[in-house]
Parts: structure tokens; C-alpha cells; sequence
């Protein structure tokens, strides 16, 4: 499909191009507006009907709005602002260089200009960053008939038509009724004898991670956003959701493997932007594995007398690291899905003080077997390496559990508390065991 | 609210209690149900109105749902297999004990028992497997006043009536239209007149994840199901697909610590469980680090005549496994959501060679400082440390970087190719080049 409009616009053969394209999903018109060089994209981007180029212009990736915002007049420009929801303007307006804002704003009425201020001072990841104005505000009074061609005047500006929101003189949310109900109900009830009165709502300074668990929780298809006084000020939609959802994770999977979080596709990322977001944790992770050099050199004397003892601790340093990164990451990811919460780490504990019982014991034992009959080392080092590796898995699944737990007590991202930084702290930890039951069981040191 | 809940029961105000719970919503009536004991959870479920209690239902975690169908009578088991939307159904079924399955097929018809076995064999993580038939179906000869109608009749056995969906008579999908396009048409239009005929679907045996990818490029709120002859099957609808969101995060988070994924929630997770999704990955793991200690093995003469090195070893295996890690969770994740494809290898390598040159020589450079500066160590070891320390960050990122698109390629979850399994090869690697180094620079080995 999209290689045919690519020859066409090759060819030059605009009309038939367009009449391809217009039948066409907005998205699927924004990725092929994308893939085209710049002048040919802005070409067919302008042979667009006016509604339609407004839906696709809010589908286009950041740099692509910004080029073609700089070669449209500012008519067009100013076409495109009134129609666009208001939530994909505020996106567009924080992402925007200044002289660009700028030119936009220039367009926008003296009242506008407010209410977009008003939006662009949410804080970034609240509810009020995410909402959109754009919802169908009904009153109790009204009848059913009342309400359906109200609604019909107004559809097609709202972001959502699904649910509608009852409000009273002062904007106070008094309940919230869906299209499907106002469908199925007769036509000469009123709003207030069919909507649903216990409304879950949130406020604007919530954070996008307490939103998402809402929408997981009830399966709301949008949910109303009021301020302090409990006035209804714009709603959130459940394909905005699925973004936070997706950011969110990303996020969570760049804590964990100890980088700084960016939200920039990959491939997008500069080299410089990369190397900044990782050099830091390498850095801070660099130095405290000098703690583990400094153990290592306390016991370098034992290490000179039975210098094989060298050869188990990356065996001994990679089971502890990888034990415990197990369990912080259930940890982590358990409490970022609200199923582990801080009064539960007395239960992780205990679960994970059995889980490595068995695990240890599985572990140590195939490796006694290993180390004693098939590679035929002295006993003792087979029970020094066994003993320790036993120690090591259960000292790092208790860790791995509870690390995660008590930095959100101290309201640090647990995310944190990921394989690097447990990894880095067990080795420590295995290395000190290891060569303290050397030193008794071999009587060296 | 619920604390209100818990006392009117125990003081057996159940009318009370009957009369606050209607005004809630079902998800949060579920939630008491399950904090009540079962008694007592039992006792205002019944008290409930047949609809919500089907709601309720519905709701409710597998465990609850099972000690109520234990306890209700036939007949209000069919009365709740009845309303129930088939997907729920569907899950339930999947999940149940062979005896409660036979129990509840006994109330089905002939004709919906073949609908479920046909269900029931859907692949898990298939779109058949997360579809529901409860969809609204529409003639293309309808005008939109009969349209209306229809849906008027029907919307209360739909799971939604918000998109419907327009097909010939074999069933052959031709078109949608949305409720909002609906209701702002005119009333003599035809539904041919105004329907979408671009239609984005998915075949029944397509996977959960290439869905979840499908709604997130056109924030759909449903997504038509069809079979291979194109005819519509069913729906699926994004609240459905949050839950996919994650749970496929959840496995790859798991996949990524080195466990195999489950479901089920940690905390509900019994030890037996969790400690046979950690020791196969564990024992892997810790037969691979061997490989590593025979490499030291190897370089033992060196080791007892400039012990100093081993102090060292765990700060080089740990910025190598750390800087590896951080390339493998970007492409992992970047794969996952679609932005990172196997014809990236290339771009991917060039990156994060560049990338890899600058950390590295900062790491470098500042270890160097340290080792011959502050530490005063000889310089030849300085040397030794730092550039080996440079050559493993290097190849910790390439090999980062290629390994999970190269296991994409072959078809397996690039989630595997993460922190353990890339830490315990370059833990060798890092090993290798470093005793090679050594005996190049200090001439010893």
C-alpha cells in the first residue's frame, strides 16, 4: 500500500496520490508522510482535506511537526492549533524550541493563551499533563433527548463521546453517565435518575503511575480529573494510558539495568545522550567494586597459599549477583503493579529465607559433587566453595527482597535496587564469606 | 466505605450493607467480597442484584469465584453463565477444576458448548484466545435511524457497542462505524454511506503481542477478530489488552533476572514454585561461570607471582557485565515495542561502538588516576588494568548490543540475551583479555 503512494509521488501523480490516501487511517498516513523525503510529505500533506490533516498532523513524530510547522502559513498553522484536542497542542507545545511556541501562540485567543499556560505548568507525569479539555459536560436537569442531541451538536470536537460528565452550577462532578446507558434509556428521564453517582475521579497533581493503576483496576475508558474544590477541569483517555503504561516500564527497565531513564527511541538517541545516560551508575558501580578489590587484597596471603581458591569466585560472586537479582526484580516489579506494598517485606523475608534453603542446597550440593569426585579437590575446598555458595544464595535472596522494599520507604525509586547495585554489594558480601570460612576451615589467613 | 461494609456484616445488618454496596461499583464490590470471610462474602453476593452479582462475578479472583460456584445452586450458576461476557467465561473455564467445568457445561446449551469448546482451543496468547463475541454486528443496507434502533435493543449484551461492526451475509467484515459516527449522521443515511472501509483487523491465531503493538499504533478501543476466511469471529477490547501489556512486561522482566515467567502474583506464589523458576537458570548459569575459573586456572603462575591482579578482577567483571547489560535491556526493550527491527544490527553495532569508545575511556582514564596516582601502584599494572578496562567495555556493548537481535533472529526470546547470561560471558571474556594483557605487558604467564 504504502510503496504505491511512495511511486506516485515519484511520479509526480499528486491527484491520484491523494485519492489513495484519503481513504487511508490517519496513523497509517502519518507513517507514510514520515518515510517520504521532506517536500514530497509537505505536498501531500497540504492536498490532505482540512479535518483530515489535523488528525494526521497529531500522529507525526516531533521533528516532523516541527518541519512542516516551519513551511506552513500561519493560517494553516493557526487552522491546525483550533482543531487539534487540547492534550496533543500541550505535547506539541512542550516539545516546540522557543521561536516556534511562539509562533504558534501568536495565533491563539488572549483566553487560550490562559488555560494553555494554566496546562503547561502541570507538573511533568501528573494527571494535569495528561488531560484534555475536550469532554461532554451534561447537567442533572436535562432529559435523555435533551442530552443525545446536545450531544449530537457537539461530537464531533470531544475527544471522547462515551462518557459523559455531569456537572452542577459551579462545575462540581456530581456523576458520570455513558452514551450506552443514555442509548438504552428512555428518552424522557433525566440525567440525574440514570447516572452513576459514586464517580472515581483523580486529581490534578496525581501521578501518571496511581492513574494507570486505576485504569487497570476498574477498565474505565477515561476517567474525570477535578482540582481541589472539586471542579471537573478535563479527562484522561485509556489510549493515553497505554503510553504512560509503555514509558512507565521503559523506564523501569532502564533503572534496573542502571542507566539514567529517557524516554528517546534508540535509535533516535545521539551517541553523547547514550554515553551520559550510562557513564554515571558505570562510574558509581566502577568504585564500589574497588571495596571487593580491597577485600581481596586483605586476604591476599591465603590467596598466594591456595591460589586455586581464585578460580570459584567468579562462579561464587555470579550465582550470589544472579540469586539475588531474581528476587528484586519480582520485588520491583510486584510493587510498581501495587501487589507488594512496605508492610509486606516481613512475608517476603520469610518466603524467601525458604525459596533459598532449597535453592542453596540444590545448588551447593551438584557443586560439591562437581568439585570433590569429578575434578578431584581436597574436601575441605570442596567444603569451603559448598558451604559458602549455600551462605551467598540465601544472604542474597533476603537482600534481593528487601533492598527494593526499603528503598521506597525512603520514597528511592526501587527500581534502583536492581541487578547492578545488588550484583555489585553481593560480590562484596560472597568474597567476605568465602574467605573467612577459608581461613577457619583450611586454618590459613 | 468498605471499613462501614465490614462492621454492618459482622453485626448482620445485611440490609444495610445491602443498600450501601448497590451504589458502588462492581470492582470495588468485589474487592470487599473478597476481604469479607467466605460466609459472609457468600451472603451478600446473593443479596446482590442479579445483574451486578454477574458483574461482581466477574470480578472476582479465580479462588473466590470457585468457593462461590461450590456453594450457589444450579440454577443461579446458569443464571451467571448466561450474562457473563464469553471472554470472562472463557477464562473462567481455562482456569477452573475439571469437576466445576463439568458443572457449569451441564447448564449450557448443545449449541454454546461447541462456541466454547471452539474457544477453548484457541492457542494461549492468540488474539482467539483474548477475544469476546459479544459485538454489535450491522447490514450495510441499514439506514442510521435503524441502526440505532438495533443497537438500542441489544447494547445491554454487548461488551461494547461504541464501534460496530458491518459485515455481508457469509460474515465477511466490510466495514466499521464508530457510535459517534452514529450519532452525528444524518438518519436517512445508509450505513454504507458512512462506514470506514479501511479496516484494521487481526487473524484469530495472531499473537497477543503483535496486537498489543496494533492498539498502541492506532489507539483503537476495539479491534475486530477474523478467521481465515476474513469472516468476524469476535472483538477484542483494550482493557483486554492493558492486562497483555503487562503480563508480557511482567515475563520479560522475569525472562531478563534469569527466571522463567509465570503469572501468578509473587506473593500467591507457593516456595516450590518459585524456587523451580530460579535453580534451572541458576544451575545454568553457575556451570557457565566454571568455564570462567578454568580460565583462571589456566593463568595460575601469573596470578601467584603478581597476586595484585585478582584484586582487580571483580571491578573489570563488574563494568563489563554492567556496561553489557545496559545495551542488552535497551534492544531488548527496544524490540519489544517495535522500534528496534533485525535490519538494525548494523546501525545498532556502529552506536555503540562510538558509544563505547567515549564511557570506556572515561572509565579508563579515571581508574587509571587512581590505580597509579592515588593508590600508587606500578604503572605496568596501570596499564594493564585501564586498558583492559577499555578493550571490555568496547566488546560488553557490541556484544550487548547484537546478541539479543541475533537471538531474535533465530527465533528465540531476545529477553534471555540479559544481564545473567551477558554478565557470565564477559565475565570470561573480560578474564581472557585481561591475563592476556598481563603476560603481553608485564611479560610473565
Amino acid at each position: 500500500m504504502s510503496e504505491q503512494i511512495f511511486t506516485l509521488m515519484e511520479q509526480k501523480e499528486y491527484n491520484e496520490a491523494r485519492k489513495r490516501v484519503v481513504e487511508m487511517n490517519a496513523v497509517d498516513i502519518a507513517e507514510i508522510l514520515e518515510e517520504l523525503d521532506i517536500e514530497d510529505g509537505i505536498i501531500l500533506f497540504r492536498m490532505l482535506p482540512k479535518d483530515l490533516s489535523v488528525e494526521v498532523f497529531s500522529y507525526l513524530s516531533n521533528e516532523h511537526q516541527k518541519s512542516i510547522i516551519n513551511v506552513i502559513t500561519d493560517k494553516e498553522i493557526q487552522h491546525i492549533m483550533e482543531k487539534m484536542f487540547f492534550d496533543d497542542m500541550i505535547d506539541l507545545l512542550e516539545e516546540m524550541p522557543a521561536n516556534i511556541v511562539k509562533k504558534i501562540l501568536k495565533h491563539t485567543k488572549e483566553e487560550e493563551r490562559k488555560l494553555i499556560n494554566q496546562f503547561l505548568n502541570y507538573p511533568a507525569n501528573s494527571a494535569g499533563s495528561l488531560m484534555t479539555i475536550e469532554y461532554v459536560g451534561l447537567k442533572k436537569e436535562m432529559t435523555v433527548k435533551q442530552a443525545m442531541e446536545y450531544i449530537k451538536t457537539i461530537a464531533i470536537d470531544r475527544e471522547t463521546i462515551y462518557t459523559c460528565y455531569v456537572m452542577n452550577e459551579s462545575r462540581k462532578l456530581e456523576g458520570i453517565v455513558s452514551l450506552r446507558k443514555l442509548v438504552i434509556s428512555d428518552e424522557t428521564k433525566t440525567i440525574s435518575e440514570i447516572m452513576t453517582k459514586d464517580v472515581i475521579y483523580v486529581h490534578t497533581h496525581d501521578d501518571r503511575e496511581d492513574i494507570a493503576r486505576v485504569f487497570r483496576k476498574y477498565n474505565f475508558m477515561a476517567l474525570p480529573v477535578v482540582d481541589k474544590e472539586d471542579r471537573l477541569i478535563g479527562i484522561i483517555t485509556v489510549d493515553d494510558i497505554i503510553n504512560v503504561i509503555d514509558q512507565e516500564n521503559t523506564e523501569d527497565f532502564q533503572r534496573m539495568a542502571a542507566m539514567e531513564p529517557s524516554d528517546e527511541e534508540y535509535l533516535d538517541t545521539s551517541i553523547f545522550t547514550l554515553a551520559k545516560k550510562r557513564v554515571g551508575w558505570l562510574l558509581f558501580l566502577m568504585i564500589s567494586a574497588i571495596f571487593t578489590g580491597n577485600i581481596i587484597q586483605h586476604f591476599e596471603n591465603m590467596l598466594q597459599t591456595v591460589v586455586v581458591l581464585t578460580a570459584f569466585m567468579p562462579m561464587l560472586m555470579g550465582t550470589g549477583g544472579n540469586a539475588g537479582s531474581q528476587v528484586s526484580t519480582l520485588v520491583i516489579r510486584g510493587m510498581a503493579l501495587g501487589e507488594i506494598e512496605l508492610k509486606d517485606i516481613l512475608k517476603v523475608i520469610w518466603k524467601e529465607l525458604r525459596v533459598s534453603i532449597i535453592v542453596g542446597a540444590i545448588l551447593s550440593s551438584i557443586n560439591f559433587v562437581r568439585i570433590v569426585y569429578f575434578e578431584k579437590f581436597d574436601i575441605k575446598i570442596g567444603l569451603v566453595v559448598c558451604i559458602t555458595l549455600f551462605f551467598v544464595v540465601i544472604l542474597a535472596k533476603i537482600i534481593g527482597g528487601t533492598l527494593p522494599i526499603i528503598a521506597k520507604l525512603f520514597r528511592v525509586d526501587p527500581a534502583i535496587m536492581a541487578s547492578p547495585l545488588i550484583s555489585t554489594f553481593i560480590d562484596a558480601l560472597s568474597l567476605f564469606v568465602y574467605f573467612s570460612l577459608a581461613s577457619m576451615i583450611l586454618g590459613i589467613g
